[in-house]
């Protein structure tokens, strides 16, 4: 009779233990090693002070503690949050080195269901959490696979303006020679693509977000590979070539790598990874595009559509007509919420919510779940208040990036839409990045709003 | 009528081309980037100056020309032939920077048959020569599949004798909190495999070259990954533990990853490349083994044992049971003869023909044909005298590459047979690093005995 009972119980859990991917992107430089270190450090610290009241399962001690399991997966690399944590507790305490390529980190999360039927098979039941870390470069790929080698081309040619027209001079005028009927000389294309590339890292470097293809810029084990050695055709004879040049002409070639591209890396991209997630959080830095002005806050715009458009779930769409997609909630999060003033919260929320939105509005997100909010995986500043034009105004108090000296200031504010001409030019946002806060080595990481991030994604899980 | 005779000549095109690919490899610090440069460079300038006597179809003049053509796999970077030629034809003149991981080059060889009916049906045919370089320690891994983990930590194990012992002591010693059945934790595996790591980078640095798992100090975009974090079972209670210790404990983890890294990793390599492979030269620098001691040059021998498993087809092979190899020529080559005076080269054939052979004799090698020769890939001394003891003696001339100073020295006497214990008391054996020569940028690369080299290795395709 034991017996029979513990076999049920063992059917009961393998049928009720639950397995949730979910992945972290992000834009670069918006803290996507902040957040997962942050986030695994409050799960594990779940019976050691972590404060998460906006998170249910944590609120109602159903989620009994968590602890980190043996990664299944023995190719991918692990995320290092040790390292990560070691640094954020030193004195003085330093940000995570960033994460390259692809990481993961599982936890198992043990909690009490509240469902009764649940209830009544078993006292506790386990969700295995795998987070899995990847570049946002890699979701700015997709749209790619819906272009011919003609039609990005014309894309990419079309950014050409204002400043990314100036730092692609040199690229540019490198082409001169480029003729496109002759026999392929792989060594001009190389040295083109690399002018390509130089061209994708001065954008990235200028905070413009952009980038395609988004393997040039990581290119990890690829980095020579003919792959990789391609770029937009940058004349504007392009309709009279394509059919025409011969196969081993530079202009065929290119336009062969460009296909390998698609269906070699791009499309892998998708398959092996991206069709297994269950749930998506896109962190988002909009602080610093509003510092650097109205070209790279459009950049920004721009990159984001693009990105979205690997949630258009729509039976028309191109996502569809790929892949069977699967993930059923979408975060946007506004990270770094603490390097603004807290009355400025609720319009970076609604800043990021008109950015998103252009695409969400004109695209179908069928069955799939989609939210905005601001936060702070790590917080780095104490709300304070300073005297500004003979008022209390609320300020932040921190110790700044570049030098290490502390600061008392006042961001400004964030506009709560799409800012005006009159923003830009009045120039009313000076945002400051801050080195983290030295930390008591017992206490789990200051925050803000991972909670509601939590509730989100995982929520409905724990029931 | 002309039609048809197109179609005939095309056929007969199609038919006669052939692709043939020849792998370069070596132990680690033994010249591949060199002679590869230098291969390349030799047939680029056919018809400008190379030196070929004892290439038959050069000498014959049979072999019109050579050009690249572009790479078919996108996926592989490209081997960077045309920064190697720019550091050696700068000056001062310097090596190129030598490679890593896998690369690829490759050339077209337009020749005239000698063959009669070949002749007969057309004037000239091309022999596609494709050019694959990669790590040595890749193929040291192959005797791994043949080994469970209990089998391969034994060896391991076995070998830390001597320098061995002391530089893997650290490691050693951080196992002592190992506990076999206690639930693993990933974070000490990852510290102990991290100090493993350290110990074959040590051995590496040492000039040893019998480094498993050869992944572990070349580990790309796998650095981090579980599938790169084991290590061979510490203490002498291996029997008892395998069966015993439960599936999630630590040593049940350590032997899932080994059997992962044979499977997924090992395995892969052979599969997606050596199977490829027609022809294989292998590159071994005697010299620096000779210099540094007994223990490193047993140490060679023991690696040059393990690697020539890879290329034993008989039937009841580790290598014929696993896959279905194709190489039908195998060239070992001792690189840097120019390091040694001419009237030792002869002793260092014998002496790679004495540190192969072992392993040759007691394996079947059917259907491959083996040799052994001494070359130059690129020439960085000259010949001249000196006198010595009252005697005029032969002697090199070169610039010495620590200090970049004009030298004259005699190296030493190489041994012709395994060195004697006699032989490492005295010491008798002094070879110095060069730097390549300042050269003309008309000329091609000064070399010897490139020729031979391709003679055996592409010979007889050229008939």
């Amino acid at each position: 009779m034991k017996r029979i009972q513990n076999e049920v119980l063992s059917w009961v859990q393998r049928t009720t233990d639950q397995h949730l991917c979910l992945a972290v992107t992000g834009l670069s430089r918006s803290g996507k090693t902040a957040f997962i270190t942050s986030l695994v450090n409050q799960l594990l610290n779940l019976n050691h002070g972590s404060r998460l009241p906006l998170f249910s399962a944590a609120r109602e001690g159903r989620l009994l503690g968590a602890k980190r399991v043996p990664q299944r997966d023995f190719g991918v690399p692990s995320f290092t949050y040790d390292s990560g944590i070691t640094q954020l507790y030193q004195l003085p305490a330093s940000w995570p080195t960033p994460t390259r390529g692809v990481s993961k980190i599982t936890l198992a999360l043990r909690y009490r269901p509240q469902n009764t039927l649940r209830r009544y098979l078993q006292e506790t039941a386990t969700l295995y959490l795998e987070i899995i870390d990847y570049p946002g470069e890699w979701l700015l790929d997709l749209p790619m696979l819906g272009q011919n080698y003609l039609q990005w081309s014309e894309q990419m040619c079309a950014l050409l303006t204002d400043q990314r027209q100036h730092w692609a001079e040199e690229w540019l005028q490198a082409c001169a020679d480029l003729d496109p009927e002759a026999t392929v000389d792989e060594q001009l294309l190389a040295s083109l693509s690399q002018r390509w590339t130089d061209y994708l890292f001065r954008c990235k470097a200028e905070g413009y977000h952009f980038i395609q293809p988004g393997r040039f810029v990581l290119p990890g084990e690829m980095a020579g590979a003919p792959a990789l050695q391609f770029f937009p055709w940058p004349f504007a004879n392009r309709n009279q070539l394509d059919g025409r040049a011969e196969k081993n002409s530079n202009y065929a070639i290119l336009k062969q790598r460009y296909e390998y591209y698609c269906q070699h890396i791009v499309k892998a991209f998708y398959k092996d990874y991206f069709l297994k997630f269950d749930r998506q959080i896109v962190l988002v830095d909009c602080l610093q595009p509003l510092n650097s002005g109205a070209n790279a806050f459009n950049d920004m715009r721009l990159a984001l559509t693009q990105l979205m458009q690997s949630f258009h779930y729509g039976q028309r769409s191109l996502f569809r007509r790929l892949f069977s997609p699967v993930i059923d909630k979408l975060l946007f999060a506004a990270s770094k919420a603490d390097h603004v003033t807290h009355d400025q919260h609720q319009n970076l929320v609604s800043l990021l919510q008109q950015v998103t939105q252009a695409a969400w509005q004109n695209a179908a997100f069928e069955g799939i779940q989609i939210e905005c909010l601001a936060l702070s995986s790590i917080q780095a500043t104490i709300a304070g208040t300073i005297d500004y034009q003979q008022r209390v105004q609320p300020a932040l108090r921190g110790r700044r990036l570049s030098d290490y000296q502390p600061i008392s200031l006042y961001p400004g504010e964030v506009p709560a839409q799409l800012p005006t001409q009159q923003f830009w030019q009045q120039q009313g946002f000076q945002f400051e990045n801050f080195t983290p806060l030295d930390m008591d080595a017992d206490k789990p990481l200051p925050h803000l709003r991972l909670d509601n991030a939590l509730e989100f994604l995982l929520g409905d899980k724990l029931r």
